[in-house]
C-alpha cells in the first residue's frame, strides 16, 4: 500500500482538501499540484499550501502557467463576478467563472508529473452537481481524458493503467462536508470565493461562497472558514 | 472561408513551420501558439516568432509554462542530448529526449484559446514515422485527444466538432521538406537542433539534426540553416 503515489490536484478550495484527504485515507503516498494561472487572487494557492504541509503530503508543486490567451473568463481576466440573485439566476447553462478547458490543462500537468514520479493515480475533486455547467466536470469528460492519456504517456504504452479518480463526482456539497470532517479536513483552512478580500475572508455571496454555505447548512454545521458577511439563505 | 480560424502549434522547427505553411494554404486564419517551457535555450521561440511574424498570421502567443516537475527529459533538466551513434541507436524504444505528455500539455493550452477564439481547428506537426518512439506522436493518441477535446469545452457541449489536423503525421521527412518548399517555407528559419550553439547553430549530431539532414539529403537540397559542422552520413 505505501509504495503507491497519487497525484492530487490541489486549489485550496473546500473540494480538493477533501480529495486530497480521501486518497490519503486510501492508502495513497500523495503529490501535491496547485497551479498560479493568473488568478486575480493568490489567496487559494497559499491555503493550498498550508493544506499541503498540514496533510504531510510526500510534495508540493506550484506550477506557475500563463493562461494569456484566456480572456473570456471572471476567474482570469477582469469581468465582474456575479454576485446574490444575479449568481442564483446561473444555475442555468455555462456560468462566466468557466475557465476554458482549465481541468483538461490541470489534468495534463498531473499526467506529466505522473509520467516522471511513476505514478499511475490522480485525484481530482470534481462534482457534477453543483457543477453542471461546467463540461470539464462531467463523466464521460473524465473518461475520456483518461482513455486519452492512457496512449499519451510511455507508462501507457508499457501497459499500465492510469486513472483519474473523483470521489466526489456524484456527491452534494453536503455530503462532501460530512466526508470529509470523518476524515479529519480542516475546512477552515480552504478558501473557496471567487472574490475574496485582500486579507482572504470570503465574500459569502458569490456562487462558489452560496454552495459551500448551503453545504455546511444542510449537515447543521457552520463554516470554519473567515467571511466578510454572509449572505441570507 | 476566410473566416476560419485555427490554432497552429508552432515550435520553431521545419514540422511546425510547414503545419503553418499548410493551414494558411487549406485557407484558415493561422494564430501561433508557441511555449517556453524550460528550454535551456530559447533559440527555437525566437525563431517560432520570425517564422510567424513573416508568415502573416492574425496573433502570436509565446505561453510560459513552468514543467518544474518534469525531473526526466533531457530537453528540460540537465541530462545529455545523446549524438552520434548513440543517437542512432537510439531507433528503439522511447527516446530520452522524450518530454513526458508534453504534446497533451500544448493540445491543452491551445484548446483552450481555440475556445475564446471560438475556432474548430487545431493544427499539430506530429509525425509517426520519424518520431515513432514518442506515444503522444501517434494517430490512435490524436484520435483520443480530440474526442477528449469536444467532451471538454462550451463548444463541444453545443455541437461545435474540434478538429486536430495533423497534416504530416505519415510522412517522411523528406516528404515533409517538398511539400514545404512547394508551398514556400524558408527552411533557413526554422530551428530543429537539441543542443544548438549560443548563436543558434544547429549541432549537427543529435537525432533531430540527422532526421532533418537525411531528409534534405534524400531530396537533394542542402538544408538552409546554419550548422556547426556536419556529422558523417
Amino acid at each position: 500500500m505505501t509504495e503507491r503515489k497519487a497525484i492530487v490536484l490541489l486549489s485550496g478550495g473546500l473540494d480538493s482538501a477533501t480529495a486530497l484527504a480521501i486518497a490519503q485515507h486510501d492508502g495513497f503516498r500523495a503529490h501535491a499540484l496547485s497551479f498560479r494561472y493568473g488568478q486575480r487572487h493568490h489567496i487559494e494557492v497559499d491555503a493550498a499550501r498550508h493544506i499541503a504541509q498540514r496533510a504531510g503530503v510526500e510534495g508540493h508543486v506550484e506550477a506557475e502557467i500563463d493562461m494569456q490567451m484566456l480572456g473570456g473568463s471572471a476567474l482570469t481576466a477582469a469581468i465582474e463576478v456575479p454576485k446574490g440573485r444575479e449568481a442564483a439566476d446561473m444555475a442555468e447553462g455555462i456560468p462566466v467563472t468557466y475557465v476554458p478547458a482549465r481541468n483538461t490543462v490541470f489534468l495534463s500537468f498531473a499526467v506529466a508529473w505522473a509520467e516522471v514520479l511513476e505514478a499511475d493515480d490522480i485525484f481530482i475533486g470534481v462534482n457534477a452537481l453543483d457543477y453542471s455547467g461546467y463540461p470539464d466536470c462531467r463523466p464521460e469528460y473524465i473518461a475520456a481524458f483518461e482513455a486519452m492519456a492512457n496512449l499519451a504517456t510511455k507508462r501507457g504504452v508499457e501497459g499500465q493503467q492510469l486513472r483519474v479518480h473523483t470521489p466526489l463526482i456524484s456527491l452534494t456539497k453536503g455530503e462532501i462536508i460530512e466526508w470529509g470532517v470523518a476524515l479529519g479536513v480542516d475546512y477552515g483552512m480552504t478558501r473557496s470565493c471567487y472574490d475574496p478580500s485582500a486579507a482572504g475572508e470570503a465574500c459569502g455571496e458569490c456562487d462558489s461562497c452560496r454552495l459551500r454555505l448551503k453545504g455546511f447548512a444542510e449537515n447543521g454545521r457552520s463554516d470554519p472558514a473567515p467571511y466578510q458577511h454572509l449572505a441570507a439563505a
